[in-house]
């Protein structure tokens, strides 16, 4: 633990924070897109969904990278993230191709979201490497395509997936929380002089998922 | 069906088929070796293992693109293997990372071999583009090295981890004479004129199978 007299190193470790939560929720992600690519109907789908894991790997390799330059062992930046991330899939593995494309869709805009709000605190060449990731906009399309389609050829599941999506958002805010109380300097860093409001980021990020949720018809 | 009558059209069936199972086997071996990484100890390990699925994925691309130059639609070409090769997956789920690790280097070498006896056959275009597939050997070392280490800190599971190989093998081999009773053009230009002894390339695998598992320590 740094004390409030060694700033340096305090935000040192709340940049290690970030890129570890970062880090180990793409390689996550990844994991567990590649894994419900299985459920895809056509090889299409299958391909899309594989591109988009591919992706997500990616980002988190330049993240691994990031840190290794920082000095920073990716093992134990990761540490901390490494239960809340694991609990969180495991709360939201999908049953089907729809609720994967859900799970995929709300996933990525909460990780986006929260790239979003961490990067004004970063220093200039860490935030190039967070805003890669967020660069990378084309599978947006392709999974909020996909979601309408569905929706369209069975109007019916849109209750049921409705609720799935408020689903996945309320397990990823009770794991965020979670990491808030335990991380100090993160949480200091995030809402310092240079920082975000936290109360605001929140709205923000909420405000954002609702506006997504209406794109592909979906109440939030 | 393409006639004995209609060579060219027969070979075109054979080469869709060939391109067909080694692009659903990478895009299936991409699925599956990245939720296997679930299951690795360390962070360096989950990437490593990520890495790998990841080029298997870029594999899958390539031979789907090859595909569509062919004119042949990928659907449809990898549609005879969609079945056997996700059945294999269903009956080989490892259940630690061990066996992950042994079934990504069985079932690599089993992958390779295969293309190594398929290559000799294709027009010279589609075998540089399966050839790319085998040029990547690092990830094979990665694998080695890991599952000696793994010998070296626990010898006791020398025998439960050769059991589980043999167990890939023969799902392998129980799939792929599924499959050859099914695709006679396939079958007819491995074993034609410019192609191989079936005979001869089955002990070829096994031999190769062989080698592989004695360079780990393994019996086979």
């Amino acid at each position: 633990m740094a004390s409030s007299g060694e700033p340096v190193r305090d935000d040192l470790q709340a940049v290690a924070d970030i890129l570890g939560v970062l880090a180990y929720g793409e390689l996550t992600a990844f994991e567990r897109l590649a894994y419900d690519a299985r459920m895809a109907p056509t090889l299409e789908d299958k391909a899309a969904l594989g591109r988009l894991a591919t992706a997500e790997f990616e980002h988190f390799e330049v993240l691994a990278a990031r840190l290794v330059e920082l000095g920073i062992p990716a093992q134990q930046a990761i540490e901390p993230f490494v239960e809340p991330l694991e609990e969180f899939h495991a709360r939201t593995a999908p049953s089907d191709w729809a609720e994967s494309l859900v799970k995929a869709y709300v996933g990525d805009g909460l990780m986006r979201d929260f790239y979003r709000e961490v990067t004004r605190v970063l220093d200039p060449e860490t935030r190039v490497v967070a805003e890669k990731a967020l660069a990378d906009t084309e599978h947006v399309t392709f999974l909020a395509d996909r979601i309408r389609r569905i929706m369209a050829e069975d109007p019916r599941c849109a209750g049921r997936l409705a609720l799935w999506a408020r689903r996945i958002v309320g397990e990823a805010l009770v794991q965020a929380r979670l990491v808030s109380t335990r991380r100090e300097a993160l949480v200091r860093l995030l809402s310092g002089g240079r920082g975000v409001d936290l109360a605001a980021a929140f709205d923000r990020i909420i405000e954002a998922h609702g506006t997504r949720m209406a794109a592909v018809g979906l109440s939030a």
